[in-house]
């Protein structure tokens, strides 16, 4: 039995195995209709997260399967001074898989190691989201065919945005890979994957501040959300926040082929305008995020679809 | 593809169609067993709404089908800021017709312009919920025969009662109909119904101050609850909360075949001796929401059941 | 058609019986995976209780039934004024059995006494909780064998204790059954449960102060949680909170074929390094909860497996 706690933890064939499979999902989804009948997900959400936890119920769902658990920390034990260790063994009693979102890093963690079933880290704190980073591969090799020998431009809070780092540490694994970091100064890449990420894999990488001088050379433009309770003051959000927008006209410097991702929710990151444009891919995105955890979950329960 | 806004969005035939498929549902619920297996309703409520979802959820499961969303705004990714027209068309990535409640009007409306899936709108602030004139005509129908050549009392808060205007512009549309306007002066019917849905349609009614005065004619009486926070200040409340209390001596002035009717919950607008009557029909048309629901969905997702 | 409001509203035969029927799903799950199909269990949770309402989520779940209602009383109608009696008759057009926890004492015995579908008590306040009590003598039986001539420790807070109190009152109507009672002098056993349930039933039974003594003569050891919000002061609670903590040392003074019992959530009161020992048997008493309370379903549904 394994867990999944980081996007590193498969490995690129076993990847590879999980994108295809989520790819065949995509074409046959009547194939997977009942492959978990009978079975049941828990999806422990100690904070609030509709979009994460409705596409893990939208995916047991579509696989047959059952759904139970907590939409936040208040209707749980956790009041009641339980650990996450019982938490999940009591857990473990009720369904066959679990996805546990959690404000402290390694609450995840720390639950796999008493679990007697799959545990999911569905996002913990500021530290990993592995079923975000799925989801970005499967979005990138769907749309564009490949996972190497790609430009990929991430733009906005590069500093503190958990959904960039986990995706540089998932693609520098692959050949070909060129990042371009656009942020201002303040929202820069940390050093620990500037240094330990990208040139310890020697990785091609620029950091640039003008959305506009990357985005003629984007395969792949990810926009962020610049999040309002990440900045130390009100005064360097408002300064900021609308940096890097991309609007229509910026659209019109990219190439025909780049696909725009964004995790979602966007406030104002990406104009409305843009929706329209095909290259628009953010919502595409949160299609591919049902396969992406369908095909995780049958992949942990180890279901095998003939 | 179509969606629900307003009870007005049917034409009478179409409704009638609705209502003769909520009746076979009724007369025959296991053929309809199945007839959303795989098919997920997603439930939206921005605000929370126990019976208006239960009923939602009840109706989707005896179709077969799934369940999933959120039950108060606080678990929804509204509170980062994301728009209504996002998350619908991250919705419909999970599910294959949504229902939403919202506080503020015409959200829905702006959801369904932006959504691949069917909306139902669920109750959106003081404007429409269409479902709940949908239970009321079927209720209406199913009890006493027919919709049209009626006489109606509609009691209790008729100036803020939305459940109340929206039954009056789905009555007029058929022939033979009257209401009696039970209120007090302060409570009366606005004058965008009285003038231009009554007299515009010319409707006959009449307006009294004494539901006594009423009882003797009513083919229907609907009572509805008197809501505190209506009120601009408690001493009215107080003063006029029990003036139109439904009672067993009241019951007394009333036709044999009369039935009351009310949207619930209630408070103590009837009083529960008034529960064994076998003219109360409130406790049924619970039951009917859940088959104009069932009919609704399956008229929406152009499911046919043969 | 019945309800069950404590554990006492079955006979011993009855009880027998359910306790069979739980120990076959035990057995041969699959032959009960599609009992409830089409049927609907309403989870009506007036205060959060994420253990209870997840049990009885999953029991319906592998009965192949749905689940509805809500996890707080925040999202019900509880707070528009409805009566808990409206409430059930509401949701009786919903689901087909109910289980409620209630914050008030009797709430759920009101809801039975106006519903039309059969009611189940899943914690009223401090009062009955019975599917718990179910659960515990479910465990006992399945792992000592029998339900008579045993000995049974209750330890920790056995003044408030609710599950404490049930599980006496149910195993008084056993033959051969000693306790021994284990708390500090301020969290005695009441005197209705001393006088009336054991004396009145001759009952052998001492009242031990410390854990050391009790241990050496016990076949089932029950520990409760030291509730803090219990205590009358802060101080109270802090100088006794740790005195009945259950440890590897203690355990060395236990019988080998003793069992150690906990309803969960534990806070303290167990060390973890007690979690290893094979005595150990409060996580297995998380999966009779599933077992108990499928078998409680399927007989209030009067549901024959063959």
């Amino acid at each position: 039995m394994r867990h999944i706690m980081s996007p590193l933890d498969f490995s690129v064939e076993e990847l590879d195995q999980l994108l295809n499979l989520a790819n065949d999902i995509e074409a046959n989804p009547k194939k997977y209709a009942h492959a978990c009948d009978g079975k049941k997900l828990a999806t422990l959400f100690y904070e609030p997260s509709t979009r994460t936890r409705l596409s893990f119920e939208a995916a047991m769902m579509n696989l047959g399967g059952n759904v139970l658990g907590f939409s936040s920390a208040a209707s749980s034990s956790a009041t009641k001074g339980e650990t996450v260790a019982d938490t999940i063994r009591m857990v473990a009693c009720y369904a066959d898989i679990c996805a546990m979102r959690h404000p402290k890093e390694g609450a995840p963690l720390v639950a796999s190691l008493y679990s007697p079933i799959p545990v999911i880290n569905a996002g913990d704190g500021g530290h990993q989201h592995p079923t975000q980073t799925l989801t970005d591969l499967l979005t990138i090799r769907s749309l564009k065919g490949r996972l190497d020998n790609l430009t990929i431009g991430l733009c906005g809070d590069l500093k503190f945005g958990r959904t960039v780092h986990s995706l540089i540490s998932a693609l520098v694994r692959y050949t070909g890979i060129r990042f371009v970091l656009i942020s201002p100064e303040e929202l820069r890449i940390p050093s620990y994957i500037r240094d330990d990420v990208l040139r310890e894999n020697n990785i091609e990488f620029e950091e640039v501040e003008r959305l506009e001088d990357a985005l003629p050379k984007l395969d792949v433009l990810y926009m962020t959300r610049v999040q309002k309770e990440r900045f130390f003051n009100e005064e360097d959000y408002v300064r900021m926040k609308d940096f890097y927008i991309l609007d229509k006209k910026k659209m019109e410097l990219a190439p025909q082929d780049m696909i725009v991702m964004h995790p979602l929710p966007r406030v104002n990151e990406i104009a409305v305008e843009v929706d329209d444009d095909p290259r628009a891919a953010y919502f595409k995105q949160a299609q591919y995020a049902v396969y992406a955890r369908m095909a995780l979950i049958l992949t942990l329960l180890e279901v095998k679809v003939c």
